[in-house]
């Protein structure tokens, strides 16, 4: 099912509209692209609606946020949603700042993404507005991370999906856990925002959004780990990754997945 | 003559003015530092005037585009026709909304660039404005592509340059067709602003706008090539890319081009 | 020292915000990663000030200026300089326009930052607002570096970092003479915004600014040449670059660092 969405990603090549933060828009275009996507950067507010409509997923992701370009999340949120066309938020640096917390609580109740893909703070600062994090890095037990997630999918109704050293992926009470991934992955910026990205590929492909949440993590999981292979450090690591999802096959896959269903 | 441009850029380092898209600034930065030019990125209203007056070619894309950029754009144009400093304009996903034909139509309208480069989907865009394109990516026959630059050429005065598996390099009815190129280069992002990019430096070394965008495709398929020789996937070859653009020889050049002339 | 300062950053991870350049944001984040700090870029009006709160040093590159950048540097670091938290200004094309030199005149008379870290060109740009610059590229002579690097010291009150074949580092009339380094770091875009940044990283672990800039230098310089090494172009140089800092030893910075003090 994880392969057949990777071959559906390579043959059908969707289109994915992406409104995010600047320090990443290369690199998750790159991946995208080397997954087999077609990636869109847009942000004009004459134009969002237009692109959006073209697309097959938006991913709509806080990193760099300004008030300009929260206009355009929700003017490319709303054209999304009257498509059906999936919706990923990445609430970058949630909880580090009011802005961004109210942003992504804003970009949440107005435009019912399908799926919240952040780090254990962002989650946590989603469901409770008292915590506090360290810019874009995070520290949880296990339970609190599941807690927290749960508690977040019953509350914005759909797949959250938590990047750590095990990812979980959340719906409802459904849980799936991956662990894969690497350390020199948390050495590289923009991780995260590539699983994002990847999510709204697979978005694409696939019509249940915890399967194509939880397919996006696997693969970012076992490209880390193959790329870390071959790496010295977090630069060639960079350019293994991009090497690694382009020319991923089903033994790659089937041989390294660490996955984990339970309820 | 090729061979002889990138010997006079390396030699002159000539200034380039791009205001670009987000995605692609570092990339083409590094791209015009490789080939031996100098780069500068800068879009205020406040400045680019005095920007564009320190440069020998200045370099429009429309990639992110939003109002802002369009008077920095409009301001950089006027003041490259007035010092008769080369234009190169890049009409980045042209035709998949309207703010963007309606922008770079009104830019070719104003400024008069001396070179439009783009994919044959941005080329159509800008003769009838009823084509859709998915993007910025484009299919269409070699005709097609042929006529559409003549038209575009003719029209708006200008050489009108299309990138795609054989580059077509158009002024009125002389042609140029070159059919270097590797397929790896539409699985990176930004390959074909870093073209309109090589091309401002070539505008600034040589007096005929066809030679120079001739000479830039060239020498983009023939880096591309020879990275994609060394390149395990999309991740090294832009390492290899950039390690190339900075190498060439003159024996890189003569043993690989493959260029054809007709009118 | 200066492989304790190497030491306290990948131990306490200082967290760097950046308010700086596009073309550079992916590149000064990975760097900073690979040191061992927690990069954070954020620019909007509404949570500058709340970032700054959180961080050990506070980054301003004024690359590609605007208004409301220019409004976010000043929040930001007025909230440092409330905090006591060590501010870096990077006045890259300072000279080169009227908006770059009046803003960055202005972000040092109402900020006084800790470091001054520039090129030639932009140093004396800050001292005497007839001087030309030609894009970031300068060319001086070592009597005239030092001399307006100890005239913006004393005028402005701080410790001012001047890259070039030798990195000079002045505070008052202390100097710091720094011969590490290779000529292909010209040749990658940014790679003066990337000293700018690991000096702040090195701010945030010593309390001393004159040895906190002369550790980013050496650090940079040092890299620069074991990145060098294993290069064959720009393209691999970055790549290495990053491993390198990444992987550092105290063997790599005592058998390599070549440091003058004088006064």
């Amino acid at each position: 099912m994880l392969w057949q969405d990777i071959l559906k990603i390579r043959k059908s090549s969707p289109l994915i509209h992406n409104i995010t933060n600047y320090v990443v828009m290369n690199t998750t275009a790159n991946a995208l692209l080397a997954i087999g996507a077609s990636p869109v950067m847009a942000h004009a507010a004459e134009e969002v609606v237009e692109i959006t409509g073209l697309a097959q997923a938006l991913v709509l992701n806080i990193g760099t946020l300004s008030t300009p370009w929260i206009e355009a999340m929700l003017k490319a949120g709303k054209e999304a949603h009257r498509r059906r066309i999936p919706v990923v938020l990445d609430p970058v640096g949630c909880g580090a700042t009011q802005f961004r917390t109210d942003t992504a609580q804003k970009l949440i109740h107005e435009l019912r993404p399908a799926v919240i893909r952040g780090n254990a703070s962002e989650i946590r600062a989603l469901i409770s507005s008292g915590a506090a994090t360290k810019g874009v890095d995070s520290l949880h037990t296990p339970d609190e991370v599941r807690n927290d997630a749960i508690a977040l999918s019953h509350a914005a109704g759909c797949v959250v999906s938590v990047s750590g050293s095990i990812d979980l992926i959340v719906e409802g009470n459904q849980l799936i856990r991956i662990a894969n991934g690497h350390p020199l992955m948390t050495k590289v910026t923009g991780m995260g925002c590539t699983a994002s990205a990847l999510t709204g590929a697979f978005l694409a492909v696939n019509e249940s959004p915890l399967s194509a949440a939880a397919h996006a993590m696997a693969v970012m999981g076992i490209a880390g780990e193959l790329a870390a292979e071959r790496a010295v450090g977090p630069g060639s690591f960079q350019m293994h990754f991009l090497d690694v999802l382009y020319g991923l096959s089903e033994t790659d896959m089937t041989q390294n997945l660490k996955i984990r269903y339970s309820c």
